[in-house]
């Protein structure tokens, strides 16, 4: 399955998506471009957020669809990207696609809501998947600091490799233990905006450093494809955009302390 | 009470102490200089380290009395601090003080293991006590900027002061968590001294760069003395140093994790 | 003499001032607030800003006067700082100030231009004045690392302590040419707006984060008053809000490079 | 030309290497192996740095001997790299290579004061090559902001975006000037190792930083291909570690400053 929800005008204030789906008799007429969407041309369904509303209606005048992605008028491309081959991006295009009313998802209007919802925990999630990288960088170099040898020395003798490790292991630590504290808020029925937001903008990008010191801390032999640490950066660092950029992250988490 | 172990030749490198306890029948006799401890002046007691064994027994070596602040030969001096005033920092001076055998706290030896398990233990309240002086200068910063004005708009409205608050928001949050954790190793009956030295080194510096960066966001009224801030920062950058600095806590990280 | 801009409604959004230079005569009528004023009870002339124009003119609005500080209807107070005390802080109020016309600096609805030029000088003065403090810390420290021992080691075998000075050695010594550099174009008669605010935003807050540094490298002593680290820490803050804070020049730099 | 100093056993302390290269008659007979060579595979000619006095002589012992490629007993490798392909990298193979006295650069056990001298100019460029690439880059980002749109404001209203953008264009033009004041060190004949070793360190960190700053300013695009932006990262990222890096620099700067 895919998620549709971005479009060329803009991902950050998806709450202004343009792609339509106008009613005809028991059918909606999807008409519009989706971009910038991981598995584009792997999956078989896709959900797509669509204006049912005015524009004007903003996030209030968007539903969900669950949309086969076999039906006539729908196309795909597909991007060279930087990290991330194995799942893929691309654009999707909608040409007068029909899809049966019984296909939206919940109500008609309702679709931002959800999507925004699911976010609150895929945004933990990714933010463990990304520390999980960075945890098995950290622990592979703390590792290597005692096989290789400099100036007569363990690796592991120098401060000025092992204290910038010793930071990074710190806020690895830190940050996973957030998200779990963002699951647990949602487990227990809590408002978790502001966890699963600081999740998303700090864990992604963390990694992304924890990983490019690990590399340094390898010299020449870290900059090879031999070794992951090049292809785990490319990967993280899609992480900072997809779901939600930093910036849009901390809107959140300053929103939501100005509320209290 | 206070805790006399720094002297002048050194604070990291406790275990290299040179305080002399030379026993003499029932009672210890107590030589030398401690320097840069809490409360000096303010104590009727003191737990002090003291050299049991030879200097070249180290940790070893080691021994820790219960001295009454009142006995024969006890001095102190009192220090013009940055912080922290109502605590205060002084030298401790011992001259042939005679402490009975029976104020030894443990056995000989054993003095040096025992407040490396205390210290364990009071870094994640360091952690928690300088925390908890970040996050209320950020609850009184977030209530600010939706009272002060500029440009004809809330300071809320100006993401050059909500990021970098929405990014301490984070860190605090995770650093609590963090502290939290070593504490609940504590109770668990596990090894916790990498997490207590992560909460010793990291969270006296960000409460520091956090009150810091509350002060800079209330204009020049923060700068003033009417406000918290520059007296927070102040006691704040006190633990910094006290109970083991950055540099040792980052050792002491490497350490453990090289173990591994 | 004395700089008279801020008023408590607000500094940064200087253009926006209200206090009021009315004209009777060949004579001006100065009523309100200045405040945050250095020298306010020192100075025997200041510079004041004042709106001869309507509110709505803003910076068109604004004429600079050579006020005598001694004219009945000026009073002063005092305020209560963290730092720089013997130059010192505090608000100047003005009860129908009769000024005459001549002392009128430049032409009506000028002062606010002139003040601004002004500022992209002091701007890269105020920088080099903090980072001098910052080097004459750097330089004590690199020296003090040689004398002081720990672990049997000179303070200066260990990285912990080197690669974090020498990080900021590097950034004083590109902060300094950066002011040069913008003493240059000011010479040259090129346009240095966006070069002054860089000089204004990094300089203050480098010269902090390093004197903090060296404090820290100096252990338990480096905290106390006896060393000269708290009080350059303290003066050096309050420079970086005086004549302008980061935020307002990270503005002018976006706008610079975004008219590029 | 390709110079190849580095060797499996290690790249900082090149001055233990331990190719050999033992006189006969009137040549020299090379054995070892250098790796993480630029162009080793498409280079006519090597500056080869080998070992013609003791081990213990380290630095002492090496000798510079410009190497025809194409000389018997020769072979290379070519590493998959994470960026700067165009260059290439690869191991080169020496199974007694006879190469002419003639062909020594300078006296004997003088090569390696020889090489050390020109890392001091290279540095430098390596510094000014990685800064035209973030200055591009910070380049293209002001134009994009003034063209992308989101919610309903161009990019650049945001300050989440534009403020650390300025801080980035604060450094990129401090360490421009950092980089043409140690070329400026050297043409007055001054030393300059400390200031070509923070040229060296501190500008293709920051590049890599600016420039992923910049591609995240352009949100999903920013990641894909079209746009030059990972590329870029993946270039400057090799350059912080080959010429030497960042922890060799900073024991560099700190050994200079602790000498004066
Ligand atoms: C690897 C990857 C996978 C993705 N997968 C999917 C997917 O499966 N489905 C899907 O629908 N989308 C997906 N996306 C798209 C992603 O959700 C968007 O890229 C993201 O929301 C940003 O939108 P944009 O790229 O249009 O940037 P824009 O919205 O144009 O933003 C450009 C820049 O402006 C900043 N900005 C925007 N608004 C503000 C503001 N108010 N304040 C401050 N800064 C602001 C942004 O932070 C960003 O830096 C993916 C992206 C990537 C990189
Ligand atoms: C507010 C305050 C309260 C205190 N209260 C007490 C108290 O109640 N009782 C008490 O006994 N002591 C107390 N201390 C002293 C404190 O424990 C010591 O200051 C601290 O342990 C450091 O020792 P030092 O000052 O001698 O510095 P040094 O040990 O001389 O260290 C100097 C610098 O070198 C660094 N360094 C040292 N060794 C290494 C290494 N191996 N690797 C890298 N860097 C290294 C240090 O990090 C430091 O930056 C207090 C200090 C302060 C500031
Ligand atoms: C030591 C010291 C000496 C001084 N000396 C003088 C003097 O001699 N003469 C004089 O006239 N003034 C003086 N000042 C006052 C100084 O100029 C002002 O404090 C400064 O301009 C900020 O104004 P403010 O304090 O009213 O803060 P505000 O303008 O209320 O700003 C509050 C916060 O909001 C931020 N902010 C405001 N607008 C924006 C925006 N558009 N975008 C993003 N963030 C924004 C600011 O950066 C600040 O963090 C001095 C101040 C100090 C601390
Ligand atoms: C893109 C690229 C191009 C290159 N081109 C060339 C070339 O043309 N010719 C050539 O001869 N070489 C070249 N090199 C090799 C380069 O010079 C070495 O990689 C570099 O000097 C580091 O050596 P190393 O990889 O063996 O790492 P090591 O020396 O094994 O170092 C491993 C890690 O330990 C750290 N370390 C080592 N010693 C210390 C210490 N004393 N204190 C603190 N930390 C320490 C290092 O900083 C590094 O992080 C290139 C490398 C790259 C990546």
């Amino acid at each position: 399955v895919c998620i549709a929800l971005t479009e060329p005008s803009g991902g950050s204030d998806a709450a202004s998506l343009r792609m339509k789906a106008e009613t005809q008799g028991d059918t909606y007429i999807l008409n519009g471009e989706k971009t910038s969407i991981s598995m584009a041309d792997q999956a078989d369904v896709a959900v797509v957020f669509a204006r049912t509303g005015t524009q004007e209606s903003r996030a209030n005048g968007i539903s969900a669809f669950l949309v086969p992605m076999n039906l006539p008028g729908i196309s795909t491309t597909r991007f060279e990207d930087a990290g991330q081959r194995a799942i893929g991006r691309g654009s999707i295009f909608f040409d007068n696609v029909e899809v049966p009313a019984s296909h939206r998802l919940g109500d008609e209007g309702q679709g931002f809501k959800q999507v925004m919802q699911g976010f609150d925990y895929s945004r933990a999630l990714i933010g463990l998947q990304c520390l999980a990288v960075a945890q098995q960088s950290l622990d592979e170099t703390w590792q290597w600091l005692t096989e290789r040898q400099a100036f007569g020395q363990q690796l592991a003798a120098f401060q000025g490799l092992t204290h910038p490790l010793a930071e990074y292991q710190t806020y690895v630590q830190a940050a996973r233990l957030q998200c779990f504290y963002a699951l647990w808020l949602k487990d227990c029925g809590q408002r978790h905006n502001a966890e699963a937001a600081m999740n998303k903008w700090w864990a992604p990008k963390l990694a992304f450093d924890v990983v490019k010191q690990c590399m340094l801390a390898h010299g020449h032999t870290g900059w090879g494809e031999d070794l992951p640490f090049a292809q785990r950066m490319r990967d993280v660092l899609g992480l900072q955009i997809g779901d939600g950029t930093a910036q849009i992250m901390k809107n959140i988490i300053a929103r939501e302390c100005l509320l209290h």
